[in-house]
């Protein structure tokens, strides 16, 4: 298989995406808190060849845990524990850079990275739950811009930790008792106004050299921030127009900080339901959806836009008109994604939960594998994705009906793998190995 | 079996506790780096029925690393890996409460446990390496007494957070539609002059409900600690009479809080050189120390006493007069040991370094595996230990012999099982699985 081809996640959920996936029947909320469920997903989505399974955090826990399995098992120690039960596919945590230790989540992420043998990628979030601050001491949430400030900040220490130690640094010579050539292991050194961190690293450099790097905001602090770091973005999108344009707009942002566009690959969102017909596939999400509880989506939409409709007023178009002034998080891209949906396709407040309900914003398609094999190559071939991260409504069943129904028409459309050629992340999804940041300085200084 | 009987760790350092074990000829260094590796030394482990696995960490790069593998490899994603490669045997951690956030960990520490089915231990430290202060923003290392007044606090916390979900807040009821009684799920509020902390954890009560509590301090306040927190201890010894002594004085201390003594298990370290002959033996540990580097030792020692002595003075007496009043940091056990070892046995400053160099001041013992197994059996019977942290020279042979050739002799004295009867550390530790504090309140404020 020559040429772009397709890259795919599995974006697991403990339940699956849909709100109410754990009330449907061919769910299994018995297992989402044992190994051997994450498992089982981790390894089909590697018999499918995809890319990687990819998994959502939060340092706080949502309200609506009355309703939904909306706890979170802790990304790192659970990707690690799938590190062990796969071979080849990656493994995409996410962490804050607001409620995280540089240091601390430099070793997590490294320590990923030699168990899993170079399958470590990080999601940086800022993280956007206000909650989260009462966990960590502080009064108040900080703003958007600070988090982005912070975050640029984290970027550079975390990275010049993954390369303090250069390729070469572990010598190992027995005869000689130089285990390690000091001169290529260097602190960091960084002083910075949310940091000072001296370094170097206390483990060796990883497979990878760094973990890959994922972002998702589509804000404009979280589109420069992406075009900056970046190796993959995972976005919501809810039209391909929509798509099609945040794709050129991220490629431009890459190219003008002097990096390649095809390092900075664009993956959306996209919550498949399924079907032998499309009658059936619908049929599929109206069932999900009418196993959702309004206290739960109402609620929802209260923390996403300030409106808190009552249950008297679902079937009514969706008050618009009294979304509120968010301030500083109407630049958080799901605020914006709410609004504009409910005002391009005028959709009631019912209709609006039930979109959310299905992924929280992200992309549903209901078809049969041959119109959903059609959406992910349209997209794919006419510039708004390079691949898409797949939620499944509902698991396991979700998914294993996209790894047998879906993934052979695009391997068999010439679209996606049919083997892996390599055996890191990075070699998946077609990025080079960066090099040590001091690695070559020392070059460049003995030239 | 019944009765008491020993509780076995093996402690697993890169290539093994002795600081010359990567250059001796059996040991693996090029495996280090490599999962495969730990897997292999904890299904050992498993397969000779040991308690548990254990992994030392601090997050700073030690400076002998020029000299010896003394890279850190992050202790909670190698044991979640680890989880998932085994089944029953227990894996211990060590994590600071100096240098990490509470909320962090405890989900860390959560997702350990739950990955594993049980079998998650935090070896609680609080950091001793002054240079770990520089790569968290601090100009200096916090007082001995300032760091176990944080590590209180901590635990107050993260013991909370671990409480903060009753066992039966998950109801998943598909009919109803209620994932979770959020009247079972409870905010902690904890504030207090290090942490402000809400709660709830984002992650259901672990199989453990929290995970075993381990300390290794010997200083006044260490001593204090453990009796108020930990479940099992481990100690460095020299000798059996300070081991006799430390273990009646932990167990009255648990007393005088109110606690079971039975309930704090006292763990010494110690690295066995094993042979056919007790000559045979000797010389394997004469083989390792001959392999060691004047440097590397002469920088450990001024680490720990503060005197630097010069190659031309290694084989005189240790100036015992020269070592420096550490303040502070003559609170701590190291620096203890180190001093009471020199002045206790007289030894030359090459002697004391080798005492050093097998195990960093835990006991050494060299000869048959009849005589390993005789020195276990008077510790344990004539209480000193309630069993013991294994610290194998080099790795993995160090190990497996003492697999092979002790563990069968204290099998067939009756000593240590031959099967697990538990499947969680704390049932492997005898030790009961403690209720929700929230539950205990709730239920007593409804009676």
């Amino acid at each position: 298989m020559t040429g772009r081809t397709l890259h795919l996640n599995l974006f697991v959920y403990p339940g699956g995406h849909h709100e109410a996936a754990w009330r449907y029947h061919a769910s299994a909320p018995e297992r989402v808190l044992d190994l051997s469920y994450y498992v089982e997903l981790a390894r089909a989505a590697e018999a499918a060849r995809f890319d990687a399974v990819f998994l959502a955090d939060g340092p706080s826990l949502a309200d609506d845990i009355a309703y939904a399995t909306r706890f979170r098992l802790e990304p790192l120690t659970l990707l690690s524990a799938l590190a062990a039960s796969t071979e080849r596919i990656g493994l995409v945590g996410t962490a804050s850079t607001t409620y995280s230790e540089p240091y601390n989540l430099a070793r997590q992420l490294a320590g990923l990275d030699h168990v899993s043998r170079g399958r470590a990628g990080w999601n940086i979030v800022t993280t956007g739950a206000p909650g989260a601050a009462h966990n960590f001491g502080l009064d108040a949430h900080p703003t958007h811009a600070d988090r982005y400030a912070r975050a640029d900040e984290f970027l550079d220490v975390v990275t010049a930790l993954w390369d303090s130690w250069e390729d070469d640094a572990v010598v190992g010579d027995r005869t000689t008792g130089q285990y390690a050539d000091t001169s290529r292991i260097h602190r960091i050194d960084h002083v910075g106004p949310s940091f000072s961190v001296r370094g170097p690293l206390n483990t060796p450099r990883t497979p990878q050299g760094r973990p890959v790097y994922v972002q998702a905001g589509t804000s404009e602090d979280g589109r420069a921030f992406a075009a900056r770091w970046a190796d993959a973005v995972f976005a919501a999108h809810q039209s391909f127009d929509e798509a099609q344009a945040y794709y050129a707009d991220v490629r431009r942002r890459a190219a003008a900080e002097g990096r390649d566009p095809d390092h900075v690959l664009v993956l959306p969102g996209i919550s498949p339901y399924l079907g032998s017909t499309e009658a059936e596939a619908k049929a599929l999400q109206r069932e999900l959806d009418e196993l959702t509880q309004p206290a739960y989506s109402i609620d929802l939409l209260h923390r996403l836009v300030g409106v808190l409709v009552t249950e008297a007023e679902l079937d009514e178009p969706f008050p618009l008109e009294r979304v509120a002034d968010r301030g500083d998080e109407a630049e958080s891209s799901r605020f914006r994604l709410v609004r504009d949906l409910a005002e391009r396709e005028r959709l009631t407040s019912r209709q609006l939960l039930h979109r959310l309900a299905g992924a929280r914003g992200h992309l549903l398609v209901a078809g049969t594998p041959e119109q959903v094999a059609d959406l992910v190559e349209t997209w794919f071939r006419r510039g708004a994705a390079d691949g898409f991260n797949i939620m499944p409504p509902y698991l396991t069943g979700g998914f294993t009906d996209f790894a047998e129904q879906v993934v052979p028409i695009l391997q068999a459309r010439g679209l996606f793998r049919r083997e892996y050629t390599g055996t890191t992340l990075r070699e998946h999804y077609g990025l080079p190995r960066p090099a040590s940041q001091f690695a070559a300085r020392r070059l460049s200084a003995s030239r």
